[in-house]
């Protein structure tokens, strides 16, 4: 009996929609679900596809040639490792698990380090683009021993988006958790992405009073420019859906409750740790929490009124350029934050990351794929050691031009009410980025007063203590 | 020989001065220092105290009445782990170990569980006030198991700072961590209200051009307000401060670069965790982490141009008048954002918070001791059970009268390019937690359409997914 190249554990919709993917590049793939049930209903999908089900570990174990190579797309936690405790045993030295979830990097670490003890080794990788990108091409973040991503490159590479200048959306990001980590943080930039779109739609709407056909206009033809990016273009597309159930348009019937999985919390919580200021997407992390809050909100709003604020009266047309300014130099500022993060968790955890080569695989496959990313590519091929991306010409370029656009747009929804949180904290970030002094000295004395906390002083090295209440 | 009610280990500043505010209560206290010599320089310092010097932990435990009361004052962390090892098989069943540093909350649940397997107790109280709040009254905030808490409630009372009012600052929180959550939440409603004032300065200082000697008068007259607190005290103090090495105000030679020691950022990733929106105090985290860039913003500030903005125009006195009520209501959301997050912890520990007894507390020992707690206070009198303090009718008048200067203030900031997070996060989170409906359809729509993450609907319960694509 010949064996597979490759297995899939998991045959959810990720894990069946990645064994096709594999398959159609020539591959047969042994796929296992803990469920008979589902395996069987995926074969019955796979009409004419080499998918060779499994009905036990053992048996999947055994349909493979060695080294092994095992997919693992199973819940992220818990179910991760009671299915690496089952097939541990079964496995043999040099056989490599790929555990394609949207993992806790650090849970990632610990299983690497254990699996090692065997001479197992573990990949961990974050896999990006949801069913579509599954299937058809997603962007692929792998992260672990650098000889056994060798050994699943090839395949890897297959399967990958291709960027629209051909080249596969996958490198190797690093060893241990530095897959799943990058994976966490481009999560967490789609949140940000998402906020500040939403924000320019509620501006446009209660600023400008723009109905649906015309947002799906507005957003359409922003797909045409800079913004071009796989966002866009689906929000326009949003704004023209019809509602079955109902004579409205679609959107308008979603309650504005906001769900999350957690990786924007993670991604949040980790920037605290590193102590770097990632404002904008942890704005956008709370915000969805605030939405959540929906009975809240609705009280509240009965009784907290807004401002009383006369209507829009400038130039229309001109404002709504001003909004995409603000949602670009906005974007600009939150990747900004992002990639300022990665370069503190590589020098924290010694990754040596490639700024510029993770910014290329997101340019296809992946949610927030767009063309604005191979600015960043060329911002890290023009300086590798750039400290922070606004620094860089073309951005610093933007920001420059822009900011009269964002804090136009952040003054006028401030004056009537519109809430702009991830607006606010990329102009906040802006002007205390560029602050060479920032009010942050009156902190320090507020501390040395009332704990002995000590300061530094602008004219001499040291810790000093001043008596303060004389 | 005769023994003592109480030991402290540790003989930093706080442990020594709370063993002399003890002491002062009329109570011998036994002391204990892993160094000799510190035990002996505060022997030394302590002439006609009652203070008992032990050597040994052997002695010290020996030299202690039982139960005994032992509060230990030593490092967080592991200096915590090392000396409750240490010391745990000397103790009987019954004694009390009391942790009052600035322990994380979780290790303060873990150690009591451990502890109690010996049949010890264990009390982790947030102690707030400083180094004079140690000596003369601090707020103290104790949890742990009521029954051990009551043996020890006597001296803490005695040793709690006294309110306005007569009342002691202290109060049993809840089982478990409730002690230490509190202090950490306390400390990160510090962490805000020090963010908004630094501010307020910066808007006084860049905005009207205030010199030092008007600032120092502006939030002297202040404090005479709604403002009332220790913190705008402290402030308008600091501004009349000469620097002793040059001919400067001292407030002016101190490095802009604000220092953290970690309770600030707990408190944003349990509110994280939590889903909790805690949107001001975690932009005053990172404002930290900001400020901490100092020669990345020094070459930034040569690089990133700012606003081409008018000088200010309006009416000087009148700006002035809306800074204070800008800086009033964020103080106002941030104080309702942290105890929304201590309900969401309380119900999630199962801890029944008494949310208007630890405002009380709050009013004086330590550093956000202020007037307006009394406010907090009434609030929950009014409505235990209010969701969130902005519904509270004093709260609603304040944000819905003040709301027009907030605007105002946070659109010239922004206008003329000086940061400000804090006042920005606070006006996003008002105009956000009153909206009946926010944009966050759109971002459901996004997620079903490229995840199949589905939505609800606002006219039907249950989960819908859409084929947007078509």
């Amino acid at each position: 009996m010949s064996k597979q190249k490759i297995g899939v554990i998991g045959m959810a919709v990720m894990g069946r929609n990645l064994a096709w993917n594999i398959e159609s590049r020539g591959h047969a793939v042994s796929i296992f679900n803990r469920s008979k049930e589902k395996t069987d209903e995926v074969m019955s999908e796979s009409k004419d596809k080499q998918l060779v089900p499994t009905y036990s570990l053992e048996e999947f174990v055994d349909s493979l040639e060695k080294p092994r190579r095992i997919l693992l797309m199973v819940q992220a936690g818990k179910g991760t490792d009671a299915v690496i405790e089952q097939l541990r045993p079964l496995l043999d030295k040099g056989d490599i698990l790929i555990d394609g979830g949207n993992t806790y990097y650090k849970d990632t670490v610990r299983r690497g380090e254990e699996l090692a003890k065997d001479g197992l080794h573990f990949i961990g990788t974050g896999v990006s683009g949801g069913e579509e990108g599954a299937l058809k091409g997603p962007s692929i973040m792998p992260g672990g021993p650098r000889d056994a991503y060798d050994l699943v490159a090839p395949i890897l590479t297959e399967i990958a988006a291709k960027a629209p200048d051909g080249e596969p959306c996958v490198t190797y990001i690093g060893p241990g958790g530095a897959g799943h980590y990058v994976k966490m943080v481009h999560n967490g930039i789609e949140y940000g992405d998402m906020q500040l779109i939403s924000e320019s739609y509620a501006v446009l709407k209660h600023v400008l009073g723009l109905d649906n056909q015309s947002l799906a206009d507005v957003y359409s033809e922003w797909n045409e420019g800079e913004l071009d990016s796989f966002l866009i273009e689906i929000t326009s597309k949003i704004f023209t859906k019809k509602d079955d159930k109902s004579d409205k348009m679609l959107v308008d019937m979603i309650l504005d409750r906001a769900a999350q999985k957690g990786t924007g919390k993670w991604t949040s919580q980790s920037a605290l740790d590193l102590g770097v200021p990632l404002t904008l997407i942890t704005e956008s992390v709370f915000a969805r929490g605030l939405s959540s809050l929906k009975e809240e909100r609705v009280a509240a709003s009965k009784q907290l009124a807004g401002p009383k604020a006369e209507k829009f009266s400038g130039d229309r047309s001109a404002f709504k350029e001003s909004v995409r300014r603000a949602l670009y130099m906005s974007k600009l500022i939150s990747y900004a934050q992002g990639f300022a993060q990665l370069r503190a968790a590589s020098d924290e955890n010694d990754w040596k990351l490639d700024y510029g080569a993770i910014a290329k695989i997101f340019r296809a496959g992946c949610i927030i794929r767009a063309r604005f990313l191979q600015k960043i590519t060329d911002a890290y091929k023009n300086d590798g050691d750039v400290k922070n991306l606004l620094l860089d010409p073309y951005f610093r370029d933007i920001v420059q031009n822009y900011q009269g656009a964002l804090r136009e747009v952040v003054a006028e929804a401030v004056r009537v009410g519109v809430p702009v949180p991830g607006f606010s904290a990329a102009i906040a970030y802006y002007d205390s980025y560029r602050a060479e002094r920032l009010p942050a000295n009156l902190i320090q004395a507020q501390r040395d007063f009332f704990g002995a906390h000590t300061f530094e002083r602008v004219d001499e090295k040291g810790s000093f203590h001043a008596e303060w209440a004389e």
